[in-house]
């Protein structure tokens, strides 16, 4: 039953009730037969290049069916068409909220058929001039050749976003060119950066949508510093990307200031300048244009309405399927890829930022579990570290395994005891999806694998800015269809708010110890003085 | 009561009765005057220059009490005794397993009032033998001055451990020497390591200790060919570790060669040869030295029989009453410290490969929850990624805080606004253990903060070789006495051993495609060539 706030609520769908009863006995991954060709060819679903392999999640074809018509119930396809357009999505109904779009998709939307809603057209019209200002920015640079490093002031998605992309393409680094991030203000975070640069080379972009970040503020007041401290002028240095009218648009302090809206999470702005800058000076502006367009077409994918062909919903919906009914607390993610190695701590913050919620969007705690515990490492290392809790835990969850066909290089994928090194991780990656699933009997308790152990593989050809980019969007959506279907705001983050209030609290009682004895106030802030005193006395 | 294979079992002990009971009203960190001074002092633990503050758990005096009375039905004590006497603690009675002693504290204990088992003392002796070869082959470098980078090779532990490490104390590097880590078969990862070295310059070290690890023995292959196709003697660019014996115990092969046995396992290798040569080769013995002493220092601090001054095994019952009593599935590790931004996925491995067990030291399943998994990223980072899920996600879990009084540099330690980085950083550590444990109640459901979400404190004042040592053995003992209380064996890794069984077995399908079709064997691995085929229609 829809009420005025929209479609049936999550707990209240006949879809989830179905859903519960089909999880009191999940398909059985272990009995013999229950991974035949039939089975793991039916539950195989392509876009943009990747392949969904999805035979061995513990779903059949009723629960399949019960997933779409939860996603159906929920409206989670005419939602994401609503987020693409530009409509307010960012929002709690009758609630102080941050009340706006989320509006990511808009800052890729320059190829075929562009989105036809209003609010989406106008932000992509604002994000292609800066595109082109980007442009003529890398085209200035690569004449004037004055910049060999880009150090990069940013923290959260400013930092996680970007430098997983980065990683991800280096071995297209253009000669002389090198990124570096600074986002902990710790500050041997900033010495390690300044050893390892020639001012003189190096330009450094400050990023921070309000421009007040405490962490960015003080790192670029410290290379600020440095700069003054050598002689030369910081404003020849700097650049900046901000809201239009934050500290940082200011052009007396930046050599170039590009912009960003507030309708651009953090976590989901890597398309837009906050990627497009340092992928643009690290591999050419070509590189990220194709990021672009394998993000846009990753968001055509999303809005597909054939369930079993839209990859970022059906990964949704296996999430939801292994969180909220088989009661998995934790999504480990694991990219047979080196250069992916820093991707999962990217999605560990769209992800958990995102969904890691207790509200609903009509303002009611919700009695069901939401956003899983993220994390990750690399495939095989990860098999060295904590696969033997995967395998023989006491805590069965899901994993989400990454794999390309073709490494970027093919100079070291030497053959060896008649297989290539590509060859033996895809061997290991297939191996896990496999293992995990059936497990094996052992009389030796000790030696005994359980199985039904889920897992999906998203499979693609090979990593280039393209798949990237689509990949980046895959995960977008998949985060975003489980926020819609959860009926929860994946696109605020309140949850940060009252650390950063007692963090000020405490650091006035630090600054006040500075002030002579005269000047200081009264705290009565006694928990923060403890903590406080605890350093006297290490 | 004790049985002849020990002490009373987890589950039948009186503590843990009493524990199950306790834990369905723990301590209401939210209530007014909760966190009152006397408490948070009282819960304040002191050794080898950290301080544990656990004020912030939702303990109170009773529950304190029932897990010092666990751990003493549980003989913890006793088994840490056995376990570094060098005593057969790595065994499943009544099941082949393996059968030995784990003896990594006596790669270290070459200090004051060393330990007085014998075997314990033996593998002293012969660590100390390693130890000198390594001060003397380090002279001998240092003497040639031929070698400006090492390359390490080896997976799991023998990356892992070493490579947080070595990130920790970068900023105490030799001039001129770097080292850099090779552990993903992906070929990739051996071609980014290739592109930043001069093979003249560089000295490869291959760890393994059997000799045969497929990763390692691959990537070792490609980097041998590397150097005899650049017309170099591979001989005189390679070294060794790994058991006697093994392999790579071949004088033909290796400048030199160093040794580690089965007593010490991959994710306990830190203080071995392991960590100790790529340790001195970028800081200098002496560094390494240090580190031991400092390990060697919490050693003795996990035998202190004042169970409230044993900080490893303070935090092994917090743990447990979190993990088992209260049924959190995770435990978040965050350094307030961008040194140790590596740290977390070095505990990862030591403990979800450790405690990730299902089946007891009896051979018995258990029916309650052990090891938890462990993420982290450093903080502040981390506070703009993933804290929205912890302060007010829908499955609250313990958070394990790093912290240091002093960075490692004062250089860019900038005063701004009143108070330094550092006590910036300091402000957020210490605002975030009080704000997850008070909560803060809000009209609005989506600014509430629930509150309870335990953590503690490890504080220290600086990151040195020495606290880095205290601090490598405070997790490692932590680990340890969890698997002595919950009855597991945390020595061993029999999860990992099927998926390299099904590995193999992709493998030959790849190996078989490569040969002349009348050669290839019939297979009758559907499941294997599924996977294979999906890669020939991306």
């Amino acid at each position: 039953m829809s009420s005025l706030l929209g479609p049936v609520k999550f707990a209240d769908a006949a879809a989830s009730k179905q859903l519960e009863e089909l999880a009191l006995h999940p398909y059985d991954l272990t009995a013999e037969g229950a991974l035949d060709a039939q089975r793991m060819n039916s539950f195989v679903a392509s876009g943009c290049g990747y392949k969904l392999l999805y035979g061995t999640q513990r779903v059949d074809n009723a629960t399949m069916e019960a997933l779409f018509a939860l996603a159906k119930e929920r409206e989670a396809l005419k939602k994401m068409e609503q987020m693409q357009a530009g409509e307010i999505v960012n929002c709690i109904e009758g609630f102080l909220s941050e009340d706006r779009p989320a509006l990511h998709t808009a800052m890729r939307d320059f190829f075929d058929a562009p989105n036809k809603g209003k609010e989406a057209q106008k932000a992509t019209a604002q994000a292609r001039v800066e595109v082109e200002k980007l442009r003529l920015f890398m085209e200035r640079l690569d004449f004037e050749d004055c910049f060999t490093t880009l150090v990069v002031i940013g923290i959260g998605g400013s930092e996680l976003g970007p430098k997983a992309h980065y990683e991800a393409l280096l071995p297209l680094l253009k000669e002389g060119r090198k990124v570096l991030f600074l986002g902990n203000v710790d500050p041997d975070a900033a010495e390690s950066i300044l050893k390892e640069i020639d001012l003189k080379t190096t330009l450094v972009l400050t990023i921070s949508k309000t421009g007040t970040t405490l962490e960015t503020v003080t790192n670029e007041e410290v290379m600020w510093q440095k700069y003054v401290a050598a002689g030369l002028k910081p404003e020849q240095y700097f650049i900046s990307i901000s809201m239009p009218g934050s500290p940082l648009d200011n052009s007396n302090h930046y050599l170039e200031r590009f912009y960003l809206w507030d309708y651009i999470g953090g976590r989901y702005s890597t398309t837009s300048m906050v990627g497009g800058v340092l992928l643009s000076f690290a591999f050419g502006f070509s590189v990220y244009w194709e990021l672009l367009e394998g993000a846009n077409s990753m968001d055509k994918v999303a809005r597909n309405e054939t369930f079993a062909a839209n990859l970022p919903l059906l990964a949704a919906l296996l999430g939801i399927w292994n969180r909220t009914f088989l009661h998995s607390p934790v999504v480990a993610i694991i990219p047979y890829c080196q250069a992916l190695a820093r991707y999962p701590a990217h999605l560990q913050q769209l992800d958990m930022e995102s969904n890691g919620k207790q509200c609903d969007k009509t303002g009611h705690l919700v009695d069901f579990a939401t956003g899983p515990i993220i994390f990750g490492e690399p495939g095989t290392n990860a098999q060295h570290s904590f696969y033997q809790l995967i395998h023989q835990g006491t805590t069965p969850f899901p994993v989400e395994f990454i794999g390309f066909k073709h490494p970027h290089h093919t100079a070291s994928d030497m053959l060896l005891q008649g297989t290539t090194s590509q060859e033996k991780l895809l061997s290991n990656l297939f191996a896990q999806a496999i293992a995990l699933a059936k497990g094996e009997k052992k009389e030796n308790p000790n030696k005994n694998f359980p199985g039904n152990r889920p897992s999906w593989i998203l499979l693609g050809d090979q990593l280039t800015p393209y798949s990237l980019g689509a990949l980046l969007a895959f995960y977008e959506h998949k985060v975003a269809f489980q926020g819609f279907i959860w009926g929860i705001n994946s696109f605020d983050q309140e949850g940060v708010q009252l650390g950063k209030v007692v963090a000020t609290q405490v650091l006035e009682l630090f600054s006040s110890a500075r002030k002579p004895a005269k000047d200081r106030k009264t705290s009565s802030f006694a928990l923060g003085e403890f903590f406080i005193k605890q350093l006297d006395t290490l």
